[in-house]
């Protein structure tokens, strides 16, 4: 074995959102693959991008990749739905020869495999749902299965401000998805990385028959089987907590890391953008 | 009557806000003024500021300053409550010697004289609210009233996406304002340029003995008083369309204030920040 691939072996998986909603990322990597080390960098300081232009996100992502690979990660993983949707090209380009895996994609392909009645219904970021960017994800793997989808613009803020299991929430959900639950959709992609922790209520509204799609554990489906194929697994067996950097208020995403991960308060660094 | 006044009259009134809600002051300042000429700044790339730091927050009054001080406006507005509460110093530095009106000052002062009980309430976002400066402005007025204030963060994306008379929406401000109605205020500043949308709502849920603030207004009878005083009213007899600029997204801009104004769809210009 070269030296250079040990050092691919050890160096850190490296993953970036607009914001803190790429946890449910980190959470399904660590889940799924214990031993690797993990650069998170979260856009707090220009979070949300949903509602931005193309412009300005493709502009976001390659500032964001840039942060990543000061840290020689293996591969990046697009934990932004809204930049897997608009801008992969931009982070394909910026990191060079390392692999890159999006949330869009990963969802994408889980929901193909899964769906029955080649019915897939979609939710996400009014950007992510206006780009078309799952349709055509979906319809590049099978262009025999119909997509519905649907944007949710107050999931985000609903999720982060704890309204869980808030009777408003049900409402906004029943809003957002009645339509959805008439088109007879078989499974139901989460396009969003905040949603996961809103399934509860989504599971509900759409009702039991409904496969649900986390893309977070989708990604990191996909990571494992990479890592594994190229022989770029982590042999050490030592956990390790993740690096974390954001671009505003390091202790406000302290805090909401705990209530997401469920761990202890990490320390978190600050970078400029 | 020198050149000089005669060109200040004739200059325009800059307002700016992070993004879209700070149209509410517009309209405000058009119903009281119409012969005044507005140029309006929206930082729609970097919106919201609510939840940014101090440091970012500083940071962006001072570009806004510096994009309105291009058209030599003889006054600025400052209708963002979280620049008004963190950094209006910032943008009085920032635009040298022309008066400076925040939307916080301006509301403090209004509840103030309204009040006659002593006890009044304010709602805004998580930084206006934890900034305590509606607090403070308001008691450095008069030091006897009692504030009770509430941040609302889920009110901004309710009403940027159009739950106005939604169940949902109701239900929310029953969460946020059921503590506030037992605190037996009569006076509630709505400390937000997106809450006059809600008004309806959040005026049903405190109950119809509570005289609502709306700082907008507050702003533009302040700015009236300011203009007659210092003999800065433009004579022109002419009203004039506003000059609008925005940061990221013109044309959603220019949809969105066809709503909130209720005119025709206006031109947007793009400046980058």
């Amino acid at each position: 074995m070269s030296v250079v691939s040990y050092d691919l072996n050890k160096s850190p998986i490296g993953i970036f959102d607009s914001g803190i909603g790429g946890l449910t990322v980190v959470k399904a990597i660590q889940a799924a693959l214990p031993f690797e080390r993990i650069v998170y960098f979260g856009d707090t300081a220009r979070v949300p991008y949903g509602p931005k232009s193309q412009v300005a996100i493709r502009k976001y992502a390659a500032d964001d990749t840039a942060i990543l690979m000061r840290y020689q990660p293996k591969m990046i993983i697009v934990a932004c739905n809204t930049v897997s949707a608009l801008a992969l090209d931009v982070v394909e380009k910026s990191c060079g020869h390392i692999p890159v895996i999006g949330v869009l994609k990963a969802g994408a392909s889980m929901a193909v495999q899964v769906t029955k009645n080649q019915r897939i219904g979609v939710i996400g970021t009014q950007a992510t749902i206006c780009s078309n960017a799952y349709a055509c994800a979906i319809n590049e793997l099978d262009a025999d299965i119909e997509v519905i989808s649907q944007a949710c613009p107050l999931f985000v803020p609903l999720a982060e401000e704890g309204f869980v299991n808030h009777p408003a929430t049900k409402l906004v959900a029943e809003h957002y998805l009645a339509d959805l639950r008439k088109e007879n959709i078989d499974t139901l992609v989460l396009g969003c990385t905040h949603y996961p922790i809103l399934r509860q209520v989504i599971g509900e509204t759409v009702g039991s028959g409904i496969r649900i799609i986390d893309s977070a554990e989708a990604v990191a489906l996909k990571t494992s089987e990479l890592l594994t194929e190229s022989a770029m697994l982590n042999r050490s067996q030592k956990a390790s907590v993740p690096h974390l950097l954001v671009s505003d208020l390091p202790q406000k995403f302290s805090n909401l890391y705990q209530l997401f991960m469920g761990s202890e308060q990490p320390d978190v660094d600050l970078v400029e953008v």
